[in-house]
């Protein structure tokens, strides 16, 4: 039997970055060139930039094995990433056409999009059209997103590597706390990424261990928060110990959805899916404590770094995000389109995990957050489930090409000038 | 001829922690312990919990070359620091008596003392206060400071591993920013510790190599900052890139010497040496140039974590934080006071040194700044020189001992209540 002739590929990377998403990128472009297509196209800062005529021949980036070594360790979306969202096909036909057009002049296959919930809306729509349209292009999305709130995977790549970096940083913030004595106590709260979704916050808890108490509460997004109580909370906490660090997501409301950090009248930043960036909930319950329990206080926001911290990775999330990525290539050669890859864990210890191909209608716009039985009846900390969940996620290292003393990442001349 | 008898040995560590000061702690035991001394007391809280009859005995915390091991990796002043400063000899001659009761009760021979400007001012005093009352007991300085800013040495133990994760950090912060494109473009200011030296900030510029560019700009505390020529120098960049970075010091302040940070109303606290907790300063130049330019910015304080991170130590630097607490526990053995070990360079690449021993008199209280040659002559970066001082100190790394995917710290149990 003939086979018809594979041509080429592109991959994207969309959202929000993180340690492991060039991993994924490595895995996709491994797997093609291993499945015998000719070219690998990377669209520079995603599919918005694809439709200004913005992409690299991957080839002229990853070279060696060396190449393909630093581009797992190099964190951030290599490509350039986007936060563009396509409007619904009925709305603008027009946009369709002319993405398909770009595909079809650059004779591709296979359109690999790495991303989170907003990137699979892209999946979901771009695998519509080519129904509609009678195209063969096939469309995967591969998952990737430190906030761990895709439905139907077990877990997201980036997300080990962002939790062994919180659980690590808190620890060290912990027994930082340790060093000098106050008169009135100190606390310090460590503000954590995640809107909705309280994986990042949880994760704070991996600081717990023989030489280490955690952090004295953690507070997740799923559940309403009281500032009152928390006040209390926190009391209560200084009378048994000097030193108390607590971990909290921006993503704290109230039992109404407003923002606690809504409550300091923030300058606020909202982007095109309509997310509001939020900042300064650490320090404004900062404001309160010192105010109303006269103690110090000291907030650090992980920010970025928690994103970004590639010399932290974790092996098993590097990996994975790895394998994923070839898996979600290994999908599209052998006919998938609107399919995300997803991961399915078969045993937590020792931890066993594989992947699955899942229909992206199934996925997209839809969040997964903490079940309410992983967090304490107080909700103040995550219970021993969680920490099972994700004590696999964060195992073993990824060692850093270290040169001259800081770890080195892919670079390619000229390159960052296209981003 | 015979040699008095070795008695014990009490040490104590102060000021800010760092990741290498429990390096020089285990450099002291060890050293103490192979020529002879019987006990090694440990300071509670230093010379305050002293003063309160809090030490404990060493051999209870460091059994085995694994628990040794594990100190030298684990942040934060192992026994608890405190920043008390002596009053003057004449003014409260019940406080030396007192604490020179407590060295005759305990059998004292030599007092150690790892610290920075303050510790040093302590060694100081006890010193001259055992000259004038007859005392034989010997103090010496061991030098600890992420500030790397003690006078008549080349660098002080803890500042390499800050440094370190300086650049490690604002280069991934960098690459983050590399990612999403802003209609506006983004700023990112960083903010890093050191109130007047800015021996930190400039190691942000570690970060520049073949593989990055390094921050766009740096401001060091040496300088006086004008925010208008500051914004004026931000538009300037943003009509050549997208994504800024800028590092700056939490210390830097205007020409007539108000912080930036006060500009903002922030809150201040001011410890017992009189010194302000600095908080807010790129916050606050946020909000300028969002106002001024409307560009996107992001503010992140590198807070506790650049003293804490033993994740991402170097290990030029805790291998030389042993060797000085080594020294410094060899001078009293041999009969000196009063004096501080200093770290002399022999060479910079390849990079040599070894300690001396320094009059402490000449040390305490004296705030080595960086050189005005070693900033720019628009005073926005450090020349090459100062990289050529400090990529030495960055060096290889020290591998943390990891536990179910986190680094293990040393605990004895019980120990945290002491504190």
């Amino acid at each position: 039997m003939a086979t018809k002739e594979k041509r080429n590929v592109i991959v994207g990377q969309s959202g929000g970055p993180t340690a492991a998403i060039n991993s994924s990128l490595a895995g996709v472009y491994r797997t093609a060139k291993d499945r015998g297509y000719k070219k690998v196209y990377g669209m520079i800062h995603g599919v918005q930039g694809l439709m200004e005529g913005r992409y690299i021949d991957l080839a002229d980036h990853i070279k060696t094995g060396l190449d393909a070594e630093l581009l797992k360790r190099t964190p951030s979306a290599y490509l350039g990433s986007c936060r563009y969202k396509l409007p619904e096909i009925f709305e603008s036909k027009e946009t369709y056409e002319k993405i398909f057009q770009i595909l079809t002049d650059l004779e591709i296959d296979c359109f690999i999009y790495i991303g989170g919930n907003d990137s699979m809306d892209t999946i979901k729509k771009l695998s519509d059209y080519a129904i509609i349209s009678g195209s063969a292009v096939r469309f995967v999305g591969c998952p990737k997103t430190i906030d761990n709130d895709l439905a139907l995977t077990d877990h997201t790549p980036g997300y080990g590597s962002a939790a062994k970096y919180i659980g690590t940083s808190v620890k060290e913030i912990i027994r930082d706390g340790w060093s000098l004595e106050t008169e009135h106590g100190q606390v310090v709260i460590v503000e954590i990424m995640g809107r909705n979704a309280g994986w990042l916050t949880g994760s704070a808890a991996l600081s717990r261990g023989e030489d280490c108490d955690g952090p004295d509460a953690i507070y997740l997004p799923e559940l309403p928060f009281d500032v009152k109580k928390f006040v209390e909370k926190v009391k209560k906490l200084l009378k048994e110990k000097a030193n108390v660090v607590i971990a909290i997501s921006e993503g704290i409301h109230d039992k109404d959805g407003k923002y606690i950090s809504e409550y300091d009248n923030g300058v606020e930043y909202i982007d095109a899916f309509g997310h509001k960036q939020l900042t300064g909930t650490a320090r404004y319950l900062c404001t309160v404590l010192s105010t109303e329990i006269g103690c110090k206080t000291r907030a650090i926001e992980l920010s970025t770094l928690q994103r970004a911290a590639s010399h932290c990775a974790s092996r098993v999330d590097i990996l994975e995000a790895y394998e994923v990525g070839g898996a979600a290539m290994k999908a599209a050669d052998e006919g998938d389109s609107g399919k995300m890859v997803v991961i399915e864990r078969l045993s937590d210890d020792p931890y066993q995990a594989g992947t699955e191909v899942k229909d992206v209608h199934k996925i997209a716009n839809d969040e997964r957050l903490v079940p309410r039985e992983w967090i304490n009846k107080e909700g103040t900390y995550v219970t021993d489930e969680f920490i099972t969940y994700v004590r696999p996620l964060i195992q073993g290292d990824v060692g850093p090409i270290m040169v001259d003393g800081i770890p080195r990442h892919l670079f390619v001349p000229g390159f960052q000038e296209l981003l």
